[in-house]
């Protein structure tokens, strides 16, 4: 058995993301102990019901003897929380976060610095349509990217403890890249936060069809719109939050989104069969792409029923 | 055993449907045997190799001896593939499709009536991203509904084809449900149509953007984007046909999802946080209404990573 990275660790906010910390840093063995705080007395209930780790009554308690502190709570409650969390630190103690919109995350946290603590904001690319501290697993950052965004300027000390955070979170099984919060909010504007609107506003839509039924939405979702429900589950306050923080980055792909799809609308109402067609060939090698990376499987579900038996396997026989 | 629903079926176009119908058909002998046909050789020649059924050089030979024909060719292909089907049919014979868009389908199979064979345009609510013969499996109809859009006003003789037609994709596992094709397109066009060119576009977006390298969108395509692309992958001759001919119901969905979409552009531009947290909260309503009907798993995927333990078994240790 390795030493563990930290001797303690703080989660404050015990939903998804900061149970699924707290399983994994003990399971993995990359913390020695693990307190908990949640601003909700009933999550602090049911997390210590379901054996998270020591569950405080206070922010206080629970960070002033952790070597790191995880704040896992919306982006909009970041700064009101670490300003809380800071002054009750050991001094050389990390402070990071998990926060969706890093530009917001890295003021939020820089702005409550005393000087005594390392602020490394950070985020997870993993996650489920989930919350709440029951939805939350060991194994959900394996294999996941985790960026870090160290802020400017750092010193030795600064540069220490954020290798010290990379092996933490190299033992979740993640792997842990570094760039900077405003190209973070670039990325993640198009690959995540765009993503998540459309699929929360395609919902709607569905709802306020009046010549469909709600029913028939639901019955029929399996032709494409249940993919779009399970994204759309996702936690409100959160997204409101994350929407409210990377404003300037979202609104610049929501523009070229909009524009792209009034292009596609024209091509259905004039029947230019050959630009749809190129449009939605393009579409195929982005997809080989992600695969090739690793970053899903090739596994067929958007029809659900997976095969019986392989048909290579009924091809064997018949050859 | 019981009695096969048809003594021989033909599949005309050997893609991802026909291939699973062609399957399911001698797994779950509801057929006496299958006949093939593709226009395309290299298909032939590949479906023959992986034992689908009996492949025929010429469309006549594969559907002359036939109860039972399927066209499971794009609807833009509909039309010529029914001119050339019915002379060559067996007198009483049924001619059925699996077209995404009915109105298109019907007419294009009513074009080709002479009044010897059973018309009934159909659609299964199944697929996958995947084409070919090889992406082809028996169990894809499982479950899933198959919409039947009879032609009015025909004779006892027709009801009974139409009962027959139910039977057997009762007997590859689906549900049956019957509607006119003008509903079934303006259902699928809010469930499935939509949803797919939303993907399209928002993959092109997403390879267009200066900002942000094509290698990083693949790479953090966890965060959601990557679910699209799974849609997106889709065959796009089968879609720009579905687009060309459900244009319609296709405009009036797109018209009302711009409109929704301005609207949340709007909150969010000027930070109206209520108003995002109100539309996004909608949206887990109907996701757990579509895993209530069975439509799909309450299984979260979006991480992809399973829990390897259930929280639950934890939770009963702590207790
Ligand atoms: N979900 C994802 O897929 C995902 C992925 C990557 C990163 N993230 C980020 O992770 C963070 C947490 O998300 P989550 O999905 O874990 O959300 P969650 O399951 O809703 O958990 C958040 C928890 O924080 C608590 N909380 C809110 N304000 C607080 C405060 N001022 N002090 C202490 N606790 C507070 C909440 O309590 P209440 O129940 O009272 O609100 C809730 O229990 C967010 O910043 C999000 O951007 C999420
Ligand atoms: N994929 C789905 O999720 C899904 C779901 C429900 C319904 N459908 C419907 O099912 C139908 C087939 O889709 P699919 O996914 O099975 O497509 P697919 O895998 O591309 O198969 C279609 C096959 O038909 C062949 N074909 C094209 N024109 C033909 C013609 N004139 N005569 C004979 N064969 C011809 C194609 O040959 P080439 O390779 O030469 O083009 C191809 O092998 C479409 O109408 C679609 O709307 C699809």
């Amino acid at each position: 058995m390795t030493e563990p990275v930290f001797e303690q660790i703080a989660i404050i906010g015990a939903g998804l993301i900061g149970a699924s910390i707290a399983r994994a840093a003990i399971e993995y063995g990359v913390a020695g102990s693990v307190s908990l705080y949640d601003a909700d007395a009933d999550v602090r209930r049911r997390a210590a019901a379901i054996g998270l780790g020591d569950v405080a009554d206070t922010l206080k308690t629970a960070v002033e003897t952790s070597d790191c502190v995880f704040l896992c709570v919306p982006v909009g409650a970041l700064s009101a929380v670490a300003a809380n969390a800071v002054p009750a630190m050991k001094s050389g103690a990390i402070l990071t976060d998990v926060g969706s919109v890093k530009g917001q995350a890295s003021s939020a946290l820089a702005a409550a610095a005393d000087g005594r603590v390392h602020i490394i904001p950070g985020h997870p690319i993993a996650g489920t349509e989930q919350s709440g501290p029951e939805a939350g697993f060991a194994s959900l950052f394996r294999n996941a990217w985790h960026i870090l965004t160290p802020l400017e300027g750092g010193d030795e000390a600064y540069a220490a403890a954020v290798s010290q955070l990379e092996a933490f979170w190299c033992g979740l099984g993640a792997k842990v890249e570094t760039m900077d919060a405003a190209r973070h909010d670039r990325v993640l504007a198009i690959t995540s936060h765009l993503p998540h609107l459309i699929a929360f506003n395609i919902v709607s839509t569905a709802f306020d069809m009046e010549t469909v039924e709600e029913g028939e939405v639901v019955k029929y979702s399996a032709g494409g719109f249940r993919d779009f429900t399970r994204i759309a589950a996702s936690d409100p306050v959160m997204w409101r939050d994350v929407f409210l923080t990377n404003k300037d980055a979202v609104l610049e792909c929501l523009g070229r989104f909009s524009e792209d799809l009034a292009a596609l609308q024209r091509a259905i109402r004039w029947g230019d069969g050959e630009t749809l067609f190129k449009e939605f060939s393009r579409a195929r090698s982005i997809r080989k792409a992600i695969i090739d990376a690793g970053q899903d499987s090739g596994t067929v579900n958007f029809g659900r029923n997976q095969p019986e038996e392989s048909p290579e396997g009924d091809g064997d026989e018949a050859d």
